[in-house]
């Protein structure tokens, strides 16, 4: 076998044997295939695709390419869950207390964000003193402690995945279904879940533009799941705008605490809910029950303080700091830079969440590049959503930075255009948009 | 720019600039770009395509590259030509001793050959002394010696062309219509020509397998052309069995001399006046004549003997050694290995020339690795051609190594096996096959 047939056999849109796929993934593990063979295969892959047995082959290999993560001596069924990403995704850190007060132990590997807004790892640092680093082997202690954990991806996760993600990110590859659905997969499966839930998300503000494309995503990683013995269960949500009203790392988890304790926005509440009813349905707490009973299930556990409570216990768990009214102690403190008013009365009918992304970066909140480091208490509130009303003179957004910032004033008014370009205000009344577009397993 | 605009550019169907593409070859020809961009480049080029302009741009770059070759201080038009290759081709030592007997300036460059058989340098080198190795300002002085001169292709003739062609070689990226049209055409251009007679081949023996993309290859060339200023004119011609009845480097310039002396192989004469013919018309010995009388003015030339003494000038001018009756003298000589029979009646009806190329290579005369050496005397000489009639009995062909050769019996059983492969004898009558498929400017 050699590199040069495989890229010509996929050139010319053969099926690859699993043999094939192992000797790609081990030349990539191994480091003993050239950088350009790899970039033109996955170049001929992105053109020619993969079939769902190709996809699953890949996605086992590249999961196998590290240690898998041996989760066995935690009792239970263990449920991942996973998003394709966002604006204002701040799905983890609501759901997993949720998860873990019905006595499910819950284990999430996570990873940075990159461009946008921070990643899970990021929103949980911006607690003072919680760490992300948990070594595999500590894994049960912490269930056993608060019957969840929040860690970092460990450089043996799935190690041929990283080197192909780089490489993709460079080489004009990444959008290609089966690659993006092997990715995200491989990730899960060597993190060692039982049962996988994944929150595709779709519109401007995601990695998926259009439904058709989410929809396909969504269909190959349920099949990798069923060709690889892991039921997955996929939510697919809108990102036509952000989620929830804060983006930002600090600001998210100001959200994250007003949701935990009955109150914040209605839509990150219904992705959750959607999210939770679908992870316990794999477990034998929610089995036998239907999703409407589950999700209501989920609600008590937040209105009784419950999923509170398991918030603080995870935060202490992991070297967190929480004040004595038992809320976060956070890095970082946003302050209002400005706040910007509706100029004439009407209906929100856009608030582009690609946009509030970048503006949100802009102000300090994401990462353009690796190596930068992230402005906790940066981000955006946005006091108004589609099909909101507005009267002129109203609050439409605000603007923050933390308190360490050294934000130029070019800087600021970038994000300002950002943010005037994401709002349209309409004079007719618009409807608010679905939250969930469906459910599907 | 950046280079992974670029590709996304082309993955997306785009059509690129003049600069981009500029900036594409400016950073293959200075190392400043990855390895992996210019594969995945290359990868989305032969998905999407190049129209065209681009490929004329791309033409250009590659040809401004390095130095192009300035052959202004040698009077007159100088008409270059090219073949896309095949097995048994010979027509460039027969063709410039013609054109150079009508005092027509003839600079030819040509490469080494990999696979099948020899290129023409190695063709030349297989005569005693042959030098090909002629710098580039000492092209007029052999010019004003004997009118012509065969050099070898310089390092710096198109560096970036040099480079993307290994790079093509090992990512599956070689058969791409444009990618091979702006290869051949800006080595043309970078060789100096004011016009360019181009043979492509077609058949299963040559680059191209069928008529079809053979023809797009053609107008290709034709569009560069038309859009660089360098008139183009193509012969297409057939690969679908060897063209003349040796194979092998001594074997073919044996066949070269029988030629212009008058005998030898009406195929192989064909080709080699329908060249001429159209490399005569762009010079003003022949603009004014229609094609027929070129062809017998051509023919000429060789029945009065011109030809072949010119051939001989053209040995001696570069330092090869002729012997007493005026034939070169070879650095080795072909030994019979073995006849193969007809095993019955009846006309040839297969001649397979990748099979012959094959079995050539196997006997000693091609290489597979470029460090491989060629023997010069091996090879195969084909005693019968399609549509020729076969008594049982008869001489089908025969198999040749040098007199140095050491060659092993498992070797020359892979050979007979691909010759066995090569030959069918139907017992209905075959007409014999048309050489020149067409001729199109």
């Amino acid at each position: 076998m050699n590199m040069l047939e495989l890229i010509e056999k996929k050139r010319d849109g053969a099926i690859l044997s699993k043999d094939e796929i192992q000797f790609f993934v081990d030349g990539v593990t191994h480091q003993t295939l050239p950088d350009y063979q790899i970039s033109a295969f996955l170049m001929a892959v992105l053109f020619k695709g993969m079939n769902d047995q190709e996809t699953t082959d890949f996605t086992l290999s590249m999961a196998h390419s590290g240690k898998i993560c041996d989760l066995s001596d935690i009792p239970g069924v263990k449920v991942d869950k996973h998003s394709t990403g966002g604006v204002g995704d701040k799905v983890t850190p609501i759901l997993l207390p949720i998860i873990s007060s019905f006595g499910v132990p819950c284990v999430k590997l996570s990873g940075r964000g990159l461009g946008f807004t921070g990643g899970t790892i990021d929103k949980f640092e911006s607690i003072q003193g919680f760490s992300t680093v948990v070594a595999p082997d500590s894994f049960k202690q912490h269930i056993e402690k608060c019957g969840m954990l929040l860690g970092g991806q460990t450089a043996d996760l799935a190690p041929a995945d990283k080197y192909l993600y780089a490489m993709r990110d460079v080489t004009g590859t990444v959008p290609s279904i089966p690659l993006i659905a092997s990715s995200i997969m491989s990730k899960k499966i060597a993190g060692g879940a039982d049962a996988i839930v994944l929150d595709v998300t779709c519109g401007n503000g995601a990695f998926m533009k259009d439904e058709e494309s989410a929809r396909e995503l969504a269909r190959r990683m349920i099949a990798i799941g069923k060709l690889a013995g892991k039921p997955v269960s996929v939510v697919m949500s809108s990102m036509q705008q952000p989620l929830g009203s804060m983006v930002g790392n600090v600001l998210e988890m100001l959200e994250v605490v007003d949701i935990l304790r009955g109150e914040g926005p209605k839509d990150v509440l219904e992705v959750v809910l959607t999210m939770a009813a679908e992870m316990l349905r794999f477990t034998p707490v929610g089995k036998d029950s239907d999703v409407d009973t589950l999700k209501k299930a989920c609600l008590e556990k937040i209105s009784c303080g419950e999923a509170y409570e398991k918030f603080g216990d995870l935060i202490l768990s992991q070297g967190g700091v929480l004040l004595s009214d038992g809320s976060p102690m956070f890095v970082e403190r946003p302050y209002e830079v400005m706040t910007v008013y509706a100029d004439r009365d009407g209906y929100v009918s856009k608030c582009n969440a690609l946009d509030v992304g970048e503006a949100s970066c802009l102000m300090g909140a994401g990462r353009m590049k690796k190596e930068d480091t992230i402005d906790m208490g940066a981000g955006v509130k946005l006091h108004k959503k589609i099909g909101d009303s507005v009267r002129r003179g109203d609050e439409l957004y605000t603007l923050f930075v933390g308190s360490h910032a050294d934000i130029s004033e070019d800087r600021i008014d970038e994000a300002l255009n950002k943010m005037e370009q994401a709002y349209e205000i309409s004079s007719s009344q618009v409807l608010p948009q679905p939250e969930i577009l469906d459910v599907i397993s």
